[in-house]
């Protein structure tokens, strides 16, 4: 199995330093600074939004799979992560990230598929990974 | 705090289907498949990579805190994760990232220096949410 890979650069103090997160494919290097994780309404990257990405992206690629295993095949999935950062003792906390998705899956009713959304929760390899934080999970299908 | 958001699509089955990850920001959108993630010399990203420059980006910004606190603020700091997935029961895990840092930190010390590196890997938001994941460091000052 591969190795992936990603580098981040700070320059300076934490408050008014910058730096850089990058990918170890390439496809993305972005900037990002104490402002633009711990402000609201500054334009930039953080590394939390990046965390959610990676959850979101994990979780639903699980669920494919769990839902072609239980027999219904899914048309599409679309997941929203929610990360929430908060200050706690001296520094801070990711408290808790909300997964909000919504499948296309042709045929299955709605407690075959929170049954499988609820195990895609709990056995995508970012979730397992993320057990130091609250994770929980709003499922539906979407009305045709 | 604001809450950080992101967004996946997965299109198809697990493996001949698509997804794309989106940062909330808008800074970043990419293309992901079963062979971006699970395979070697596919190009493309995949949510491993994310998680990796989340956390490098986490503790980098967190070092950097923890050093000025200790009275020694750094130049700057590089900080590569390298993140292991594996097959693991009937699906895949994260089994281990290991961070390795290089700071410029002028007048510290090796043992000042790698207390601090111990306590920002310990300490930093992404680390105490991937408790589910074994994280080891390998930290070291920039020789002049």
């Amino acid at each position: 199995m591969p190795t992936r890979t990603a580098e981040a650069k700070w320059e300076g103090k934490i408050m008014d330093g910058r730096g850089t997160m990058k990918l170890g494919s390439g496809a993305f290097e972005g900037n990002y600074s104490f402002k633009t994780r711990f402000e609201e309404g500054v334009t930039g990257t953080n590394p939390d939004e990046l965390l959610g990405a990676a959850h979101a992206g994990c979780f639903s690629m699980a669920l494919s799979g769990l839902l072609e295993k239980a027999g219904y095949p899914p048309r599409s999935i679309r997941t929203r992560a929610n990360v929430r950062i908060e200050k706690s003792g001296p520094g801070f906390a990711i408290t808790g990230i909300e997964l909000d998705t919504e499948a296309d899956v042709p045929g299955i009713g709605d407690d075959a598929f929170l049954e499988q959304a609820e195990a895609a929760k709990a056995n995508c390899p970012v979730s397992k990974a993320l057990s130091g934080t609250d994770i929980t999970l709003k499922a539906r299908l979407k009305q045709m």
